[in-house]
């Protein structure tokens, strides 16, 4: 069989499942996470058997350390994987839900149904406990799903998908809910993005590339989770001991993910009292400044920032600081160099604080908090499969509703339309 | 000034208007819409003058007497849209509807608030009363956009667009808001499809060579309305009158758009007692039936169906009729060549019903009436700017509120992430 063929027949298989996927109960959905969570500790030496072949061959393949590291099935990261799915099947059933629901004058009653979207392709990479995650909240949302991981985790990721087909097996429920394309060969994704008869919905996870790569060439909708370039603004009006402590939790306490805080601007009528300690903070935590002309002459040893430090995404202890004159020229600044991912201002003004949330643009808008805060748990959505930059569909972190969409339902009796 | 720097210049405007526009009040933008009706009124001369220059040059060309109907800018037509925009100024305005807040254990506040998308490029064939129907319903929802209609009403649009503009600059709103394209060259479009840079949706209305065309080339995402095969399956527990009506209703009503039935399954055990009146009822109205093996013994005066017929939109008064043998069947059909946008039964059995409901995979699914209710104004939304057949983003008729999407905004007291 040829890579065009496999991949069709794959999402021919994920298309049919999804049709009985769409009504079954919340009991069985939730009956088969929690068995999966079982079989994962139950086969973990199998899984660890597997994984060990994807760790030879990174080696043989001098893979860095780091890299090995995230693909390592330790047992830790398989009792994660079995806990997640644990709070996946605890979390409510989506799918059914009617949000809203209304009378015509004519007597029809009108409502919105909550479904799921039909058959999602992830596209990610290295990590294997990705394969189990999106497993479970594609599962629960009703959707099936097909996964293409890494190719260094190739039998990792078909163990675990395995584990997942015969808890499905054992449940009565289809095995090809979750498929993993069992072949490495990079044509799988062309193929895989060129699907639009039997996939609905493409979700890439990972760097800069694979998600433009997967955007220009799909043809099914992207969900496209792009950079984090995050900013905090600490206005005039800010308290600065809670900027302090805000800015500092921002930048330092996770630097390489996405939302963590790149750009820190400050109001040019507290930046004499608030940048020197603040700056020494970041110092002594290791985080290089790169500041305005501005900020130099404030705090002299930092050093000077170019053009190229607005809008970067450093993911690591840099931080770019700039000096604005009014609360407008941090509003174009976030504008002009933000990535409509987090962005939050530190302010004791009410109107100060309702203009920010109100003007900027960002799938998620603070007043008086750390930007690391954007994430699908942290908000109180119970899991998260991405945070989607773009506004189509989901702005922010997607979980279970994100990954359901809105029919139309009308319970008539006899109307026609005159 | 070339193709592409004219389209980019356009879209780098519609941007910049945009962000104006995501926070402009209410009642501004009521009043532009009121003042937009109020001079369509005054300048109907005007306008009757520039449409007439493109009647003229459709006559020369040779173009059909439907199609020259359609694209004139008649006193009715006129006043049709002037009223349009009254009524979208009385719709309550989407953008700043927080739809949900929660508090999470640390006490931070989340929300979701509506926002508009951004900027919207609307690409439509010949009528040129869509521009300010769209406009006004862009315009309401807090959306920049860019109209590209048919090469031929391009008069008429440019006319309608000066208006438009005229009402945003009296209230000082950003004119670039409501912009058409001004120039015919089919290049255009194509420029249009890629400036991801500066438009957030497509939006295409037309044939299906349209929105395929618009679907393979655009690096923005669409939304699709493809065709409507409607299907209403009529119940081995319908009540017959009431099938016969809503059925009745269904296909003659309107027989030329995309809500009208294309299909009627019937189910075996009602067949001999339903078929013969239903169909004398669709002959006395002018109706073709292409009937399966089993229609045709019930009633052999109608032609035979083909393969082709089944998932047909025929658009017409035609109708393909199939005796089913039990509902299963009937559910297969729907799914194997329904179109997503809409579908009835008819039962009076409560289980039979719900179970429809819940099955069927279409924007709108429907128990006892007529598929003729899937449109924004029916369904009680108050206006319509297309339907999508397909899941992502909006699924159904697409009013005010399919034209935002939700970002969260979070109010804090100065919570850092531990």
């Amino acid at each position: 069989m040829d890579v065009k063929e496999l991949v069709t027949e794959v999402g021919r298989k994920a298309k049919e499942a999804s049709r009985k996927l769409t009504y079954l109960s919340t009991d069985i959905k939730n009956k088969v996470l929690k068995d999966v969570a079982a079989r994962l500790r139950e086969e973990r030496v199998f899984l660890q058997e597997e994984n060990r072949k994807d760790l030879e061959a990174a080696r043989e393949k001098g893979l860095s350390a780091a890299l090995i590291d995230r693909l390592t099935l330790s047992d830790k990261v398989i009792e994660g994987m079995a806990q997640g799915l644990e709070e996946v099947a605890a979390l409510p059933d989506p799918v059914g839900e009617v949000v809203k629901m209304w009378r015509r004058p004519n007597g029809l009653w009108v409502g919105r149904m909550r479904i799921p979207l039909g058959v999602i392709g992830m596209i990610y990479e290295s990590r294997p406990n990705v394969t189990i995650d999106a497993a479970g909240l594609c599962f629960k949302s009703g959707n099936a799903v097909i996964l293409r991981g890494g190719s260094e985790a190739i039998n990792s990721n078909i163990a675990l998908a395995r584990i997942f087909q015969d808890a499905l097996k054992a449940a009565g429920a289809p095995e090809a809910s979750v498929q993993v394309i069992p072949i490495t060969d990079r044509a799988a994704v062309n193929e895989l993005l060129r699907l639009e008869e039997y996939v609905d919905l493409i979700i890439p996870r990972g760097g800069e590339g694979l998600i433009r790569f997967v955007t220009e060439n799909s043809r099914i909708p992207v969900l496209k989770h792009y950079k984090g370039v995050c900013h905090v603004y600490v206005d005039r009006f800010a308290n600065l001991e809670m900027a302090r402590r805000i800015c500092f939790n921002a930048k330092v306490q996770r630097p390489g993910v996405c939302n963590a805080m790149e750009t820190m601007l400050v109001h040019k009528a507290i930046a004499q009292e608030f940048l020197p300690d603040m700056c020494e903070d970041f110092r002594a935590a290791g985080v290089e400044i790169r500041g305005c002309p501005k900020t130099k002459e404030i705090v002299p040893w930092v050093k000077e920032a170019t053009e190229n430090d607005w809008g970067e995404e450093f993911l690591d202890l840099i931080l770019a600081v700039k000096v604005v004159d009014t609360m407008d020229e941090a509003l174009s600044h976030i504008a002009r160099y933000g990535s409509n991912h987090t962005e939050s201002i530190v302010t004791e003004d009410y109107h100060r604080g309702l203009r920010f949330l109100r003007e900027v643009d960002a799938s998620v808008v603070m007043v008086n908090a750390s930007t690391r805060f954007n994430d699908g748990g942290q908000l109180g959505l119970g899991a998260e499969i991405g945070i989607s930059t773009t506004k189509l569909h989901a702005y922010g972190p997607m979980a279970l509703e994100e990954l359901t969409t809105l029919k139309f339902i009308v319970f008539g009796e006899g109307q026609i339309r005159e």
